[in-house]
């Protein structure tokens, strides 16, 4: 089915029909960027979600939590989202149209690349590797010759694009004479836009708040209670899932690019000095797909597979736990169905990388609107712990207890408080903070002076006071003992963008039976299909009835969702309807059902059939919905069933 | 368990401790009414909306989805939140200090009647049945009689306390003098406060947006496709679970009143002919305890136990389906481990109720706060798709064949468009319009004067029209044949406030061994509790790690979630720890176990222990865990073990 021409507006078409999603508030004309999901969509989702869990929070025994999104401001004011988590916009100077300045440039020299190429009778190539930040509209091609060198500069602008500041994208639209793609007006140099829903918290109005736009600030506010839950243990991690909220300038591509969505976030704490995984060895021989970020500063796109452990080995990949979870991720992706030979990992260049973080690597998934972003996989350091950490003044650290303990020789200064306070009087206590905190070789040349002229001048708050013999009982190396030592950990964080990942899946499983007429189907793997049984009675007969309750009944003892659908159309068109809905098995129960107990079972894509007694049924499509078996092995244990009855 | 005094700060501190949730950013000073879920709050949540979407979603066949938060103005505004999703909210004139005025009477006439009860030697009523309305902060009592026809008023008041619109408790304010209770000084009158959040959406500032303050409007934004999906048949139901948004004017009572909450919400739509539900009779004879509002109009507050079917036919619950999901609800509670006789069901007041309902039903539990809202559920009659499809222009109706065509006669009158026009000019349309919608009675006025008097004058938007008779082709009787019946649906909604519920329940569970120092345990259901299943090694000994880990991959399969304690913590400590985050069984691995397979099993809360090999233990609790078995019948087939090493 991979073979097949992609179809994305029949795709479209068929999601929406059958209700996996739809836009919001469509009856009032519609929302950008915010959608509903439908009953299939929901079970998909909450299926996925089940996996993710069993997948990262079980099988590692992360601690799940489940935060506030209303946020003070003052949190996302320390955490630098208030300054700093926003896209450039810049506007049509005329008719006020806005533009992400990034879409903006790319789309226009993206545009003036097809038309070069039409001038040149070269194919265009339409739908090809296109990046993940894509035109809003796309801008009108015309065909006309550029310089070679010109090309190559736009080439070169393309591959770093996600890498330009607002200032040097204006730079850009005035040497390369960027216009508004439309109207060709001029276009305002690029402003900040901050990507936070605001809103105000309580009756008075004062208390202004943000929609979070992650989940991961309320696990690290938690961070002290997690800890101590965890006994203190490291590392560990948090967990959570729950909406984020994200203003986007331009929302488009469907899910890909929305304004509230469903995201699921580990935050793994590991210290800095120790970085490695003791599962690392489980996953070192595992090959990935990446592309780090030397190769696209270069100018290019070529993927390097590499097992997982030569890359950490190389430093390709900067530590264990990084490569530990990229190789968690694919496994996860995998398992639900995505296509692991569209997958790859991107390194982020650094002026893309998110304030907070000093390395990341995004999972892309590819699609038809190119490679995606579906999840993120960064390396937060102790960024977010110190800054709340300094904010608020509460510790934010883990004490452990050294093996051996610590003696080191410090050169030590302590002031004599009765002669201190007297002299310095209001300055005592900021000349006091200012001498305890001096650094070491600070206190080895104020030491010289002091033993040599007797006294040594400081400067606090831009005066200037003199640190006379006097003032000083002792200023001597000493020797000091540490039995503990504390460290602020850092943090690796796989945080999936799950509306994302199932928009890509969608695209991943589709295809359309080749007979007659196109017929569409979602071939979800069982696991995650949002209903995993269809029950056909042959007609509307009510003796039939019986055995759909008992059925339905023994599937749901076993767990196994499952439809009725006796609607009376014909069961070739039941089977259609549901193949849409990705269902992967359907029953049918016939006049001989209701002689001898057994049933007929159908598999979505190779719409084979076996019959057996309803037990054996029913425990056959647990097996294979719970992973314990496959249709492989069942149909090659149980003969194939073909009937007149049921014939497509 | 039940007769202990209930201890509320020993229970906030055991939760706040084992961090079942704790006051979100309270690093920052916390905000009042948001709260973060630890990972032992969160897995509890997780396992209630399990057994919530079994009961209702699964066990119904009703649609779920999952729509937007973020919600466009316009809509919230057609569902009259906009206008009337507010409370009453007054202020001290001097202070500023803000009160919702409901509260704030109450508050002030409670003091003054426990004055009352002082100043009589009378004993003074606590904790008792408190009121869901509660004050803010304790109005200071002082001894003062009162005049016995002023308790008798004051006592009238407090039964309808939720009854009084704004402009009413600020005429009760100034009849009654209530002043700020701290300060003494003057309050305002009481003006509404709206309680929905406000944002904006997209880049320009120009979208006003809310965050939904219920999952509902989603749902019926979604009715068309969701009907669709149905095949078109109905009764049929849609369910939601997701977080709502509530801006309190002053939040309290820790998780029953807050800003952001999980609400579990299902939408049933019925045919209002046809209120009947075809399931009632498996529920006809399950006993309620009600409180009308009647009762509480005449100023008191028994409770009715009926049961359900006779409170239909009485017509003390309005209709069938009504009263199924009463039943359906009480049920819920009953199976997550609310205690049945702390659960009522009491009626809105006329001026209580929502603007949505025309008739409510809320589950209220008893807790030592009192008895608190946790279910509420409306009638919304065909409110909401009535105000959306008017406001939209969109069909929001169910169109049903009807068994046999209806057949009627009507007086119809046609008009004579070419005379029509030019006679009329622009007013043409609107003439047209008005003849097209009069009813028969009108009509049959009009045609005794159209066939006497050759001519009858309308009045259109305030101008007179003749219409004479060469204006008119026909005015006659003629049969009209419908076979399509066009209605839109009610909607029963029964609503769940999911952290109001959790809480609860921690009340209803909670309970202190008597034995030495009081220990603290939660008595979850083995089905809610969030973890199933503690491994205990007897100590840190190596030699029990093969077999924990054979344990946990046993019980991991069986899909019993477990944690390991080998901490180095005393064995009954580590209990007692247990015994806190309410986990209902515990395994201990001992040097027996290295040899012959066997572990111990125990049992939270009667602490009794049973020895048996690793597979029958682990079967057991799989069949306890899923509902299938019980302790007593474990027990009882099981002989108790008794073994001195793990004496608590």
């Amino acid at each position: 089915m991979s073979e097949q021409a992609f179809n994305r507006p029949a795709l479209e078409q068929l999601l929406g029909k059958r209700f996996f999603y739809a836009p919001a508030f469509s009856l009032y004309g519609g929302v950008a960027g915010l959608y509903d999901y439908g009953p299939p969509g929901c079970a998909l989702q909450a299926n996925v979600l089940d996996i993710w869990r069993k997948h990262f929070v079980l099988e590692e025994d992360m601690l799940e939590v489940d935060c506030s999104i209303m946020t003070p401001a003052e949190v996302l004011k320390t955490s630098g989202h208030v300054d700093r988590f926003s896209d450039w916009m810049c506007k049509d100077l005329k008719t006020g149209e806005i533009f992400r300045a990034d879409h903006l440039v790319e789309n226009v020299l993206e545009a003036r690349l097809d038309g070069d190429k039409i001038a040149r009778n070269a194919p265009v190539d339409v739908k090809a590797d296109k990046d993940e930040k894509k035109k809003k509209k796309a801008a009108k091609v015309t065909a006309v010759r550029l310089e070679d060198n010109v090309v190559q500069t736009y080439k070169e602008i393309l591959a770093q694009i996600d890498n330009y500041s607002g200032p040097e994208l204006g730079e850009l639209m005035r040497t390369h004479q960027i216009k508004s793609p439309e109207t060709g007006n001029d276009i305002s140099e690029p402003v900040v836009f901050n990507l936070m829903f605001a809103s105000s918290i309580g009756p008075t109005g004062q208390f202004p708040g943000f929609l979070r736009p992650e989940t991961a600030q309320g696990q690290f506010l938690n961070f002290k209670r997690l800890l101590e839950f965890n006994n203190d243990r490291m590392p560990f991690a948090s967990a959570q899932i729950g909406r984020s909220f994200r203003n986007e300038i331009s929302p488009r591509e469907g899910l890909l690019r929305v304004r509230e969505f469903t995201m699921a976030e580990i935050e793994h704490y590991v210290d800095p000095a120790k970085k490695d995984h003791a599962r690392f060895s489980e996953v070192a021989n595992y090959k990935l797909s990446i592309l780090p970020a030397s190769v696209q500063l270069s100018g290019k796109t070529d993927l390097l597979n590499i097992t997982v452990g030569e890359a950490v080995e190389k430093k390709i990949i900067d530590n264990q736990t990084l490569g530990y979870f990229l190789v968690r991720i694919h496994m996860f992706l995998t398992k639900i169905g995505i296509n692991p030979d569209r997958v790859r990992f991107r390194q982020h260049m650094a002026n893309e990388m998110a304030h907070y973080a000093c390395d990341c690597w995004d999972a892309e998934i590819h699609t038809s609107y190119g490679w995606k972003e579906c999840v993120g996989c960064a390396d937060r350091s102790a960024y977010d712990l110190t800054v709340h950490s300094n904010k608020t003044g509460e510790k934010l650290v883990v004490r452990e207890r050294l093996p051996e303990p610590l003696v080191e020789e410090k050169l030590q200064l302590e002031i004599n408080k009765k002669v201190f306070g007297p002299r310095f009087k209001k300055d005592a206590k900021a000349v006091e903070e200012h001498l305890a905190a001096l650094d070491e070789t600070t206190l080895v040349g104020l030491k010289k002076a002091h033993d040599e002229a007797g006294s040594f001048a400081i400067n606090v708050n831009g005066s200037s006071f003199d640190i006379t013999k006097d003032l000083i009982t002792s200023f001597e190396r000493v020797s000091i003992t540490t039995h503990i030592r504390e460290f602020t950990p850092n943090v690796i964080e796989p945080s999936f963008g799950i509306g994302r990942i199932l928009y890509c899946l969608m695209e991943h499983v589709y295809w359309t039976r080749p007979e007659g007429e196109a017929r569409g189907v979602l071939s979800f793997p069982p696991v995650v299909a949002p209903t995993k049984c269809l029950l056909v009675p042959l007609s509307t007969n009510e003796v039939f009835t019986p055995i759909l309750n008992k059925v339905s009944a023994q599937l749901r003892r076993s767990g196994v969702s499952s439809k009725v659908d006796d609607s009376g159309a014909s069961i070739g068109r039941r089977y259609a309807r549901n193949d849409e809905l990705g269902t992967p098995f359907g029953i049918t129960v016939d006049f001989q059902s209701a002689q001898d107990d057994t049933i007929t079972l159908r598999e979505r894509d190779s719409t084979k059939q076996i019959r057996e007694k309803i037990e054996v049924i029913v425990e056959l499509v647990k097996e294979i919905c719970e992973g314990r078996s496959t249709w492989a092995e069942v149909s090659a244990k149980y003969p194939a069933f073909v009937s007149q009855e049921v014939a497509e």
